[in-house]
């Protein structure tokens, strides 16, 4: 839902000239621009997300959120359109987690996140006619001991295939299993909101 | 929404055995506790929320959910009940903020939080017939310097007089303005649910 504000000197007020369009079919993204305060377009890109071998766990996602706008020709759009990708991954010391294929997959991830700390990457990038830019945040989350049958009773109920690392941090598991975050959290639902707040001020300002 | 569990040794299953008592009007918490898996009924109780002087932030909410619960006679509710009671504020320094009265005051809280780092604080109580725990959960969170049109369209659009601190951090500016926290997500929501957790596990063990 969109609010108008009173204040037009706002940062908000600037970057709702512009036409927005997320990169992303993943509706937490979706809701999460949307409290931003913005109104945009879905128009998710089809791409092979791989990546050169060799780049750091930052690097993967930067490099595949710009991936993801590399496809767009910006001619076929308006003049003041904005373009939004972001790519997150898990990583649990050198692995890197993305999504589960099935059950078998996903049950392994979360076993091993069990009792352990990892860190969560977003990859953001931001792209209109005269400027383009490419940052990521890290999130440290810590879960407690989950035991097998919580992981099975998470997996069968909720299916987490769409989701880097098996999880949806505001799913049953994220309430009742999540011991501690640090960082931002909207990063680990899958969007770095205040992260996004900045490189779109940076879009406008330029 | 309530799932049913195949996997019947879960603790899971033992809490819905009992009856559940919110005794909270806040609808973050309503939804908090649906998502980690129970079904409840809304019970708010109606007490003075005063608390003795000269206690810590810590013991204040611990006495506010304890005196929450304080009004109920377990004789009028099944035998298999279990009460939860929940009292938030935000601390900053050594002053509490709870909830605001009007535009001006939530203005004036918002403007101390703005670029600086606070506490928030949860006191959390659960009450059965035959067992009684009182606990709370601390989460640092940091806002980004917040100009003074930002804080007046938050409040003018999202009139946060409800919430301890004057902000709600799942509305637009807990989206846009929050560097970071460190503890648990959704106790600055206003439930802690990993405690909650962990204390209906020992009432339901006792």
């Amino acid at each position: 839902m969109r609010r108008i504000s009173i204040f037009a000197s706002m940062l908000l007020d600037e970057i709702r000239r512009y036409k927005l369009y997320l990169a992303s079919q993943s509706p937490r993204r979706r809701e999460l621009l949307s409290g931003m305060g913005f109104d945009f377009e879905v128009m998710p890109t089809h791409v092979e997300e791989n990546h050169p071998a060799g780049l750091s766990p930052a690097e993967v996602v930067r490099y595949l959120s710009q991936l993801k706008l590399s496809v767009i020709d910006l001619n076929h759009f308006p003049e003041n359109s904005m373009f939004i990708a972001c790519d997150t991954i898990v990583v649990l010391g050198d692995e890197i987690l993305e999504k589960p294929h099935d059950e078998d997959e996903a049950l392994h991830m979360l076993r091993e996140l069990s009792g352990r700390e990892h860190t969560v990457m977003s990859g953001l990038t931001v792209m209109t006619r005269t400027h383009r830019a490419t940052d990521h945040a890290e999130t440290r989350v810590k879960f407690r001991n989950l035991s097998d049958d919580e992981l099975r009773h998470y997996v069968h109920t909720y299916k987490p295939y769409d989701k880097a690392g098996a999880y949806g941090v505001q799913e049953w598991i994220g309430y009742v299993g999540i011991e501690s975050i640090n960082g931002s959290f909207y990063n680990v639902m899958g969007l770095p909101t205040r992260l996004l707040w900045t490189m779109m001020e940076e879009a406008v300002k330029k």
